[in-house]
C-alpha cells in the first residue's frame, strides 16, 4: 500500500480553531459569496439570456467561480445536508443542462456570444472552467449521489478530448490557464478511467513541448503560463503563480501515477525553488502584479506584495501532492501550515464575509498617498478586504477549501499514520481510529487517542518547535525526529501526548532578499506576526525592535487570538539627515496579532518585518 | 552694498583638495570631452555639412554641449590662456557665424534640416541651447576681449525676443527646458541693459500663467516642465530637476533683481522643500529616471537614484543665488558644500575621464543580473563612468563648473566678509584680500590671513560640525555661531585659525524615506561614505553595522583618500527563513571610502546606507 492522503471525507474537525472557520464558512461565508455572486449576474449567466444592454455582462471565467461555489456546497454536504444550497446547485445543473450544446461543449460566455469562436483564444479560460466544473461535478456526486452534473461534464470532457487529442482543431494546444489537468486526474481517480490521465498527460506533455499560439506571450512572455519548456525540463518556478501551481499539483498527481521519475525530478526542483527562493514568509507567493507571477529568485517586495491567495491555497495543493512523492519527509505538511495559519488566512475576514485577493507584508498609508506624477502606475494592494471582486475567483476557492480543510490531517500506509496537522479532531484511516484533542495554535498540546487498527503514529515536529515532550499514556517517551516526524508504536487504546514549546521567536530572512535586510519577523507557534498602525501609535515608519527586549505574551480579548508585545523604538521625524546623537527614538512597546488578522479594525499601517539589529 | 557672492575672478584656489580637480579638468579632462564631442560629430555639426547616410546625426541639443565646452574654455582662460582650445573655440565661433540665419536665428539642428519648422515643438531645446550658448559667449568676450560670439548672441536674442515677446509667432510661449532666463540675467548684469532682464521676466511671467502646447504632458503631465502653475505659485520641487532648478536659479536672480517679493517667497519655498524633503544625503536630486524628475516628499530609493549630476549642479547653482536672497544665513553654502564633495564629485571618475549621468546610493550586482521576466524594465543606473552619453549634457557641465568653483568661495558686503567654502585659495574682495590655507576635507584645520580693507569676517561653522576652536592672531577667540557662521572683527595683518572637529559620524534619515529605515550612513567631515565590494569581500547583502563599535580614520594610498573602518556583522545566507538564533553573522571590520570616489577600481556592489540598530 502506497502512502496516501487521507481525504476529509474521512477526517471530522470537531472543535477548535479550525472549526470555528469552517463554521463560520457553513453559515456565513458561503452565503455571502453566494448573494455577491447572485447579485453580479454570475448564476444567471448560466440561463443565457443575457442581451446587450442588460447589467452584469458575463465574462469568460465566471463558470468557475460558480464551479468553485457549487463545489463548497458538495464539501459540506459531505458531511451534512443542506437542502437550501443542494437546491440551488441543482437548479444551476438543470441550466448548465440546458446550455450544454449538443456535441457536450459548455462555458456560458461563448454559449451567449456565439460569434465569438470556441477554443481559439488559448487564454480564454474554457479548459480553465471545464477544470473547476469536473471539480465541483466530481464532488457533487460523491456527496449527494446525484449523478446528473457529472454526467454533464463527462459529456463535455469527451468533446474536449475529440478536439485537442483526436482531431487537433482548437487554435491551440494546451490550456493557458492550467486547472483541467489536475481535475482530469480527479476523475482518473473517481472512475478508475484510464482515458481520463490520458488527457491530462497529454496536456501535460504537450505544453511548452510544442508551438502553439500565445496572445499574452508579447506581454508576458511565454514563461507567464509555463511554456517556454517541456514541462519535465522546467526546474524553476516561473509566470502566473497559480497557474503555476496548478500545473505542479496536476505534475505531482501524474508522477505518482506514473512512476514517471523525470515528471518527479521537475516537481522536486520546482518545490525545492518556490520554498528556498520564492516564498514569501506567509507562504504567500507569486510576488508582483505584474503577470500575477513570480519573480525572480529573492525578490519578495513587501508592501507590494501580490501573492494571491488563491495561490498560497494552489501552493498547498501542491505541497499535499509532493507528499505522495516523498512519504517519509515533514516539509510538506510544514510549508502547507505556513500557509495554512498566515498567506491563506489572511485571504479571509474575521467575521468571513470579506476578502483579500493580494495579501501584502506592509501597508504604509503615508506611502500610498502620494500620487506618483512620473512614476509608472505603482498600483499597491488594497487596504481593506471586499466582499466581492471583478476578477472574483479567490472567495469561492476560499469556500471549498475551508469545506476540505480535513484533508490535510493525515496521511498513512499500513505501518504508519502521519499526523500532518494539529486541528481538534475524529478521523479513520481504514481501521485506525484518531481523536485529536488540542488548543492549536493557542498553544502546544496535543492529545492523541488511537483506537483499531494498530499502527505506528508519526507526529510532525513543526520546523519551527525546537523543544518538545512526548508522553504515551501519561510515561514520557524519549524520541529524536526522523525527516521532521516523531514516530511512536502504538496500539489500540493509547494515548499519546505532545507538547511543543511554544515561544515567540524572531526570525531573520536569507540576506538576498533585499526587503528584509536588517529586519526581523516575530513569531509564535504557526504564526507570523504584524504590526498595525491601530495599535501601535499610527504611523510604523520609525518603529525598530529592540534586540535584547523579552517579547510577552497576551490575548486579545476584541480579535480572540494571541498577541505578541515587544521592546521597541520610536524614531522621530527630525530633520531629513541627523546625527544619530541627535536622534529621538524613545521606547514604546510595539504590539504584535498574528498576520491573517490584519486589517480587521479599519485601514491601519500594518508591517510584518522591522528594523533590528544582531542580538549578538 | 548689497551682500553680493564673489565671482571666480578674483578668487584662485591655489591648492588642496580642489586645484588638483581644477588641474585635472585643465589638464585631462576638458580634453578628453573635446575628443570624444569631435569623435561623434558635434564640432562638425556646427558646419552644416551633415547629410543624410553620413555617421553622427546631429540632434537638437548638441549645440548645448559645444556652449557649455566653450564656456569651460573661457573660465579657464580667463586664469590662464590656453592658446590651442582658444583657437578651437574661435573656429566654432566663425562656424556658427556662417550658420547662423540673417534674421539671427542659430541652430545647427533646425539649420541643417530646414524641413523643420523653427520654433514649433517646445520640448526641442532651441531655447535651451540659446541660452547656454549666451552663457558661453558672454564668458568668452570677458576671458578673451573678443566680442564677435557675443555679438552674435545678442543678434539671436535680438529675434527671440522679437519672436516670442513682440509677434508671439512661435508655436509655444516659454522654453520647455529652462536655462535661457538665467543666461539672459547674466547678459543683463553684464550689459546693463534692461531688455534682457525684460525678456527673461516675460519667460517667467509667462510660464504656467498661459495656455501652451506641451508634447511631453502626455506623457509626464504639465509639472514635468514646471508649467503647472505660474512660477510664483509654485512651491513644490517637481518635474525634470534639471529644468526645474535652472528656472528656480532664474527665479532668484529676478527676484534679486527686481524685489520681487511673491517671486522670492516662491523660490525660498521651492528651496525648503528641496532641502528638507527630496535630496539624498549625497545632494541629489531628481529620483526617478522617469522625467528625470522629483519625486513626492521623502520618496529617495538607492538603488535606483536618478541623480542626475547636472541636478547637483543645478542645485548649488539655485543655493548660491538663494544665498543672495537670504544674506545672513549659511544654509545654502552648507548644502553647496553637501554637493560639492558628494553628488557633484561622483559624477566624474578620480582620473578625470569618464563621467556618471546618474549618480546612485546602491549598487546591488545580484540583483542587477536578474532579469526581470514579468515586471515592467527596471532600469537601474550604469555601474561604471563612461566618457560620452548620447545625451551628455553632464560632461561639459563638470568642466565648466570645475573651471569657476570659485564662484562658490565667498559671499561680501561693505561690513563683512562670508567665507562660505574651505579651499587653499587667494581672493581679493574689493579691498579685503584673504589668503586660506587648509588640507580640507582631509581636516578640519583652516588658516585665513587677511590683508587691506578691515571688514568683519564670517566664517562658515559646516552644519555637520559640533566642536570648533577659533584663534585670532594666536589667541583663543569664544565665540558663538550666528546663522551658522563664526564672525569675528579682523584688520589688516590679521590672522585667523579655525579648527573644526571632524569625526566620524552616524547619520540617519528622517524615518519617513522608506529606503533608509532601520539604517545609518557614515559620514567624515563633509564627505558622505560608502562601502564598496571590493574592500568589503563582494557582497554587501547581509552587512549590518554594530551601534557601539568604534569607527577609525585612515588613509587609503592608492585612492587617495581618507577611509573609515566601523566594525560590522556579516549574516551568512542560509534558509530561507531562521530563528535569529541559528543564524551565523561573523563579525568583520566594514570599510568606508567617500561616496565621491566609488566605481573607480571595477565594477562593485556599493552601499550608502548599512543596517544598523539604535546605539542607544
Amino acid at each position: 500500500m502506497k502512502c496516501k492522503n487521507l481525504t476529509f471525507e474521512n477526517v471530522n474537525i470537531t472543535g477548535g480553531f479550525w472549526k470555528q472557520k469552517q463554521d463560520m464558512n457553513r453559515n456565513t461565508t458561503v452565503w455571502n459569496v453566494y448573494n455577491r455572486f447572485k447579485e453580479t449576474g454570475r448564476f444567471d449567466a448560466v440561463k443565457l439570456e443575457w442581451k446587450e444592454g442588460d447589467p452584469c455582462k458575463p465574462h469568460i471565467f465566471w463558470d468557475s467561480d460558480i464551479a468553485k461555489w457549487m463545489e463548497s456546497v458538495a464539501y459540506l454536504t459531505q458531511k451534512q445536508r443542506e437542502p437550501e444550497l443542494e437546491k440551488i446547485v441543482d437548479e444551476i445543473v438543470d441550466n448548465i443542462e440546458k446550455a450544454q450544446d449538443e456535441d457536450g461543449y459548455y462555458n456560458c460566455y461563448y454559449s451567449l456570444f456565439t460569434d465569438k469562436k470556441r477554443f481559439s483564444n488559448r487564454n480564454n479560460h474554457e479548459l480553465y472552467c471545464a477544470g473547476h466544473l469536473l471539480e465541483a461535478a466530481i464532488a457533487y456526486e460523491k456527496a449527494t449521489g446525484k449523478s446528473k452534473f457529472l454526467e454533464l461534464m463527462k459529456k463535455f470532457i469527451a468533446h474536449i478530448k475529440k478536439v485537442f487529442m483526436e482531431e487537433g482543431s482548437a487554435d491551440f494546444v494546451t490550456p493557458g490557464h492550467e486547472e483541467i489537468e489536475l481535475a482530469l486526474i480527479k476523475l482518473y481517480d473517481y472512475t478508475g478511467d484510464k482515458q481520463y490521465l490520458d488527457l491530462a498527460m497529454f496536456f501535460l506533455d504537450q505544453r511548452g513541448a510544442c508551438e502553439e499560439p500565445n496572445t499574452l506571450a508579447e506581454k508576458f512572455g511565454v514563461k507567464y503560463l509555463q511554456s517556454h519548456q517541456p514541462v519535465r525540463a522546467q526546474y524553476e518556478a516561473a509566470g502566473h503563480a497559480v497557474r503555476a501551481v496548478y500545473l505542479y499539483s496536476a505534475m505531482a498527481d501524474a508522477a505518482a501515477r506514473t512512476e514517471d521519475t523525470e515528471l518527479k525530478n521537475a516537481c522536486e526542483k520546482l518545490y525545492e525553488n518556490i520554498v528556498t527562493k520564492k516564498m514569501y514568509i506567509t507562504g504567500g507567493i507569486g510576488s508582483t502584479r505584474i503577470g500575477e507571477a513570480f519573480e525572480e529568485d529573492y525578490r519578495l517586495p513587501n508592501e507590494t506584495a501580490y501573492t494571491e491567495t488563491c495561490a498560497a491555497i494552489g501552493l498547498t495543493y501542491f505541497c499535499h501532492r509532493m507528499s505522495q512523492l516523498d512519504p517519509s519527509s515533514a516539509r510538506y505538511a510544514n510549508i502547507i501550515e505556513r500557509v495554512l495559519y498566515n498567506g491563506f488566512l489572511s485571504g479571509i475576514s474575521l467575521d468571513g464575509k470579506a476578502f483579500f485577493y493580494e495579501n501584502p507584508l506592509e501597508i504604509d498609508l503615508y506611502e500610498r498617498k502620494m500620487t506618483a506624477d512620473f512614476e509608472v502606475e505603482k498600483r499597491q494592494p488594497i487596504t481593506q478586504r471586499v466582499e466581492i471582486f471583478n476578477c472574483s475567483c479567490c472567495p469561492p476557492n476560499v469556500n471549498r477549501y475551508l469545506a476540505s480543510l480535513g484533508n490535510f490531517l493525515y496521511r498513512y500506509d499500513e505501518k504508519t499514520v502521519y499526523v500532518e496537522q494539529y486541528m481538534e479532531s475524529d478521523a479513520d484511516l481504514e481501521g485506525t481510529r484518531l481523536s485529536q484533542k488540542t488548543n492549536y495554535p493557542f498553544d502546544g498540546k496535543i492529545t492523541l487517542s488511537v483506537s483499531g487498527v494498530k499502527r505506528q503514529i508519526a507526529l510532525r515536529l513543526p520546523s519551527w518547535c525546537k523543544n518538545y515532550a512526548l508522553k504515551k499514556n501519561g510515561k514520557s517517551i524519549d524520541t529524536s525526529p526522523e525527516n521532521g516526524y516523531l514516530i511512536v508504536a502504538t496500539e489500540n487504546g493509547d494515548i499519546l501526548e505532545l507538547e511543543l514549546e511554544m515561544r515567540p521567536r524572531r526570525i531573520r530572512s536569507n540576506p538576498h532578499i533585499r526587503a528584509n535586510r536588517g529586519m526581523v519577523a516575530l513569531s509564535y507557534g504557526p504564526m507570523i506576526m504584524c504590526m498595525e498602525g491601530v495599535d501601535n501609535g499610527g504611523s510604523l515608519a520609525g518603529v525598530s525592535l529592540l534586540p535584547h527586549g523579552e517579547i510577552t505574551l497576551a490575548l486579545d480579548q476584541t480579535l480572540g487570538l494571541l498577541t505578541l508585545s515587544c521592546p521597541a523604538l520610536r524614531q522621530e521625524a527630525q530633520e531629513l539627515y541627523s546625527d544619530e546623537a541627535d536622534v529621538k527614538a524613545p521606547p514604546f512597546t510595539a504590539k504584535f496579532i498574528p498576520y491573517h488578522a490584519f486589517a480587521n479594525r479599519g485601514e491601519s499601517n500594518m508591517k510584518v518585518w522591522a528594523p533590528q539589529s544582531s542580538n549578538k
